[in-house]
């Protein structure tokens, strides 16, 4: 049932591809690492939500976009896995490019299985989350002593229709930050008010985090579905709901520096 | 009881501080943004916690420790935060480096809060956080399309002795990445099985994620206490529960590749 691990040898050799997280937005966001493998690769296969500055790193590569925005046009990922294959047996230096991290709704996991059972190794770059951007870019701290034990990352939404267990959420307690969120706002709402979250829990909706264009909306959660259509908020957008946005700073985080056209 | 944020303006200057995350442990997954903060900073605070490899893209700065490792000797939160406001108020660039996220488990919030009483701006730097970071390293995508629809990042206890509502993070059914839960993990256990767990959830506990002496333990719920024993589990280290856990490929991720001295 049960199997204890050695400690990981040493890779000495490169993986095959690389899954790397481009962050939230902001193209300074990027790690070192991440930088490194884009600087070396032949191919990039890139999610059409990465900032084009991002590829900037990577003037060699070949930039293969393949989209997957909610509901536009949109490259199935059994094609992009199909792809990822046909490189990775080329030998070439692949890159997939995902927005924010790729173990955070970035369907690296189902790549991953998909490149091992055809026997390829595949590496991980972690990038920031869209949602720990956001808080940080309202002077949020997700998880504030003395206020919770911890924050929950979810979607409000499946393709398959399920939905979370609101209130067993709402019972634990942890503060909820929710991706894509947008299209089903109204209902989020009246889930987590039928769960016996307080009308009066703090909401942040924040639209473009990390970028020069961010946008917040500071709302409740009675109030945030007509807050939001006033505000126009607009996809992607991320929520998050819990006492933890009452006690930000009024002071606003600094958002990146708009910078000039050259 | 609401209000609408206007678009936030462009910060042309920068912040008195920067709160900054050092990420999980390897140096390369510093962001961009980081370092070049770090580069122009005259005075850098930081965590025991950090690599010190960090601290080689400031050697220009005054660096001064604040240790606070769980169960030492330790720097008390208020001389850290009265350090602070005594650089800030002397015009200096100051950095605030902490391990991982500042927004997650890094007190980031008392420290913004203090420094805006004060009428001190502040910006914070996102970082990995070290569950993203054990998750990626051992192949586990946290928040798996039909395992889960998403993933709590929590700690197991508190200096106020305030524990989770383990039922309702049990009955959330997201994935659960407990931070510093080495000391309580045999509580860990005990609520999560009372709160009806099943004892076969697979369970990999990460001590050093990131890092080149990164070392994992797969194991169960049922076994884990047991497992860590014997595998020798030392702080810090993370745990990560739930069936995502067993989807991830059996391939190894990357762990990077151990430096040779110079």
């Amino acid at each position: 049932m049960h199997h204890i691990a050695k400690p990981l040898p040493g890779h000495d050799q490169e993986p095959a591809v690389w899954l790397v997280g481009a962050g939230p937005g902001d193209p300074e966001l990027l790690t070192l690492k991440a930088v490194r493998i884009l600087r070396a690769a032949h191919v990039v296969l890139t999610d059409d939500l990465v900032n084009p500055r991002v590829l900037e790193h990577c003037p060699q590569a070949r930039i293969i976009h393949v989209g997957k925005r909610g509901g536009c046009r949109s490259t199935p990922q059994a094609f992009i896995e199909r792809l990822m294959l046909r490189y990775a047996r080329q030998g070439v230096r692949l890159v997939r490019l995902k927005g924010g991290d790729p173990c955070i709704f970035g369907r690296a996991g189902e790549e991953m299985a998909r490149l091992a059972r055809h026997g390829i190794d595949c590496g991980v770059v972690n990038g920031i989350t869209a949602g720990l951007a956001a808080a940080t870019g309202c002077g949020i701290a997700l998880t504030m002593r003395g206020i919770t034990l911890g924050a929950t990352f979810l979607t409000a939404h499946t393709e398959d229709g399920r939905s979370p267990d609101w209130q067993a959420l709402v019972r634990a307690g942890t503060t909820l930050v929710i991706y894509m969120g947008v299209a089903t706002l109204a209902n989020t709402r009246r889930q987590l008010l039928s769960a016996g979250m307080a009308a009066a829990t703090p909401v942040a909706l924040i639209e473009n985090a990390s970028l020069p264009q961010q946008r917040l909306c500071r709302t409740t959660l009675a109030q945030m579905q007509a807050d939001a259509t006033a505000f126009g908020l607009r996809s992607p957008a991320i929520m998050i709901v819990g006492d933890v946005v009452a006690a930000a700073r009024t002071a606003q985080s600094h958002a990146p520096r708009r910078r000039r056209q050259a």
